[in-house]
């Protein structure tokens, strides 16, 4: 049976049988975390650090302590922008950001009058590190980078941009690449990394998680209660407890644990993937908004018709073929400025690893079929 | 078979079936919230705005839009409170506030001065409305009452302290009352009422909720992409996009909708829980925290023993009684000041709707043989 939800980089779907089972196990033994004098809080403690653990290995960081559990990659990202402590009050911010980084630059804008510059780049929204070597890169606090673009799917060299920008902070938004491609927090220099659970993880929604090297660069957004120093009114300082007030998503964590012990495979190669653009590509009406370079592509690209708007085409997927796929501007005006599809946006495709090269190809005939009736 | 799980006030277990029921349903169907062009979307968002319906029904307000979702009761709370617009700087709290509240206050002590001044109240903490009136009220920005403690279990009386201070904006921390008793944002005129799914209501972590009458009172704390007004790098003005930057608990809110549905009796009288109250108060070296009226006696308690320590007297009745307190604090060191239990803590016991009556008398029973084997 073929698999036609390409709506991955929204929530992905399905999920290992995995998640299911243990947020099952933890809806029948129960418990909470932190602190008790009974046996199921220190199961679940053991269990909510055991998945810290594993999303460190993940994100390819020693520091496990600094892997801090959120709400979702825009509160984890919220974090950082609004608890960093700015002195120049200008970050430099890749032309292809999500509104979960431009919308708290905006709110920053507003109260502290917080600037932003936009990274020199190409067409596909690629950074050109050349450009950026040549920026004063003194007059920044942070630089903030999508690691792998919602829209066409760009990814960025995120260790040749630390290399340049040596110690500006760097903040990578890994929303999109975490679980199809490695993350090396540490290898990279990477001083704050975003990421959350229900997409290319395959985890549960309500779970995301943010890595801080240096806690001093960021102030806590929210306070409240850690069971830990619980007779002082401020926030303790060690870690994670620092950012991490009220009762965890412990289900939610469960769920992620299960995901990331699935381990899933690619059901598809790179190949398969690279003949579909390829094969899109050759259409007349339809244009591709993809890297330019196949290498730098992502699982995620998009489309525009010359003739549908995208909200018929992705209406005319989906009606005909069963097709699921996400039209508009995928929360990224940004990213539609720097590749011109403003206001209309496109139809994006999202791919899971548990597509089958079937799945692929039904794509192309989709679209072809639809072209063909657009004339082309 | 004894349930002997009384931790109730950190994480209610067990869960009614239908909250795996519906988090099995949402993991099986997928989908993600907001806008999309296939079905599986639109039946998600449909039940998303159903819970949030059902949560509004619950909290007594007509105003389902008004209601948001959170990650938790203290996130709601920090939304208020670092959201709102002070203009005297100052604040009155009830003498059992949380650090939930009390850690926010204090963050914004450092950062803009704000100040705090506890309400005049009984020895059990209960509110003194007469002394409420005669406080100048016109120097507050805001109260901020916890409904029911979670160290005591005393009930306030929100209406009737609404009814005192009038205009004075009100905000009811409702995470212990809330699926026990009956809430009623419209009829009180509360402005403001924070709550969690993973406690009374028995569904699952990582969602809570915050109601807003008026929010010109109130700006966001957290923004990003809502899946609407896209084209904006500003969060959306409607609710309840505004509050909701993100991705939200999807598989959350179906296990909240699915405890919210299950509607869940009590298994015992307020008679067999006055009873278990008087009987353990009988006891000579034990001393029970509760409210002075049992009428104004939620369904949480502490105990402290002459003799042996809180965490001491947990550890027995989980070793040898297999009962599941909770010892210490509990995030509550203004509600210890107020008791007097600084800086030891209590023994807390907070019970469930699966309670049976012959569970309670079981905490007797252990009681009584702990206190006659310290001499009692």
């Amino acid at each position: 049976m073929l698999n036609l939800y390409f709506d991955n980089a929204a929530t992905s779907f399905p999920k290992p049988p995995e998640v299911a089972e243990y947020t099952r196990l933890y809806l029948e033994k129960g418990g909470t975390y932190g602190r008790g004098a009974y046996d199921r809080v220190i199961n679940v403690s053991r269990t909510v650090e055991e998945t810290r653990f594993l999303l460190s290995q993940l994100m390819g960081t020693s520091l496990s302590e600094n892997v801090l559990f959120t709400h979702n990659s825009t509160h984890a990202i919220n974090i950082v922008l609004q608890g960093f402590r700015y002195k120049f009050k200008r970050v430099l911010i890749s032309p292809l950001e999500h509104n979960a980084v431009t919308r708290p630059i905006e709110h920053l804008r507003e109260k502290i009058g917080l600037k932003f510059d936009v990274i020199p780049h190409k067409s596909d929204g690629q950074i050109s590190l050349e450009e950026l070597g040549q920026l004063d890169l003194n007059r920044y606090d942070l630089c903030i980078i999508n690691h792998i673009s919602n829209v066409n799917g760009v990814i960025q060299p995120i260790c040749k941009v630390k290399q340049v920008i040596g110690n500006l902070p760097l903040l990578v938004d890994a929303s999109q690449s975490a679980g199809y491609f490695e993350l090396e927090a540490d290898k990279w220099n990477v001083d704050f990394m975003a990421l959350t659970a229900h997409k290319g993880l395959m985890g549960p929604t309500g779970v995301g998680c943010l890595f801080i090297r240096n806690t001093e660069l960021v102030s806590p957004l929210m306070f409240g209660g850690t069971g830990s120093r619980s007779d002082s009114f401020l926030m303790p300082e060690h870690l994670p407890d620092r950012y991490e007030p009220g009762t965890p998503n412990i289900l939610g964590i469960y769920g992620l644990n299960g995901a990331l012990k699935a381990n899933v495979d690619f059901g598809f190669t790179r190949n398969d993937f690279k003949g579909l653009l390829s094969d899109i590509e050759r259409l007349n009406t339809i244009k591709v908004y993809r890297s330019k370079s196949f290498e730098n592509q992502g699982f995620v690209f998009s489309i525009t018709s010359n003739n549908l708007s995208s909200s018929d085409l992705a209406d005319i997927l989906f009606r005909k073929y069963k097709i699921e796929t996400r039209s508009g501007l995928h929360c990224s005006p940004l990213a539609h400025q720097t590749l011109g599809t403003m206001p209309q946006g496109t139809v994006r495709f999202s791919l899971s690893k548990y597509h089958s090269p079937n799945d692929l190809s039904y794509i192309y005939k989709a679209l072809n079929e639809i072209d063909y009736e657009q004339g082309g």
